[in-house]
């Protein structure tokens, strides 16, 4: 899955996807944040969403990598997680799409 | 400044100074948190958000240290900040009170 693999249509496609399902989980982690520090009152409170925040960034810098040796499988888990859906990676080849869908299964 | 040298009366009103900061403090916290969560909108201010918690943890975890061996400098400090009111100390011998007013100028 290198990086030739990829048309120059295929990567607009995939780059595409990729932003709107960053964009969208970007959405769901603010409104966690701002419903999250809405209800703190004492100090354990702050420290646990410290630690929410650590743990969520450390998750969405290992998982936003826009590699294309390693696309496929991101694809696989934002469908598997629901921040993309499969129909979004129209435009990608039928055999890509075989591969990321069967990734999801498992 | 060690454990013997503080009367069980000394204590009684260190310990309650003591909390009676700390509880400011993390009053003024949670305030701050809920404000700055109420702004977030993308990942930069989450990560800034997160990245103020563990400063603030930090600090804090440093700071409020109840050992009798460092309370005067601890007092001193929070005096400094304006989260104790020299005031509040009354009750501690004078010398005590006379080395933490110095120490606050320092």
């Amino acid at each position: 899955m290198s990086d030739v693999e990829w048309s120059s249509v295929e990567k607009t496609v995939a780059q595409a996807a990729f932003e709107k399902a960053l964009e969208r989980e970007i959405d769901a982690l603010v409104n966690e944040v701002r419903a999250r520090a809405s209800t703190i009152t004492k100090l354990d409170d702050v420290w646990q969403l410290n630690d929410f925040l650590s743990a969520r960034r450390h998750e969405i810098d290992g998982k936003y990598s826009y590699r294309y040796s390693v696309l496929i499988f991101v694809f696989a888990q934002l469908v598997k997680e629901g921040w993309l859906h499969l129909h979004e990676l129209e435009g990608l080849e039928a055999d890509k799409r075989t591969k990321i869908k069967a990734l999801t299964r498992m």
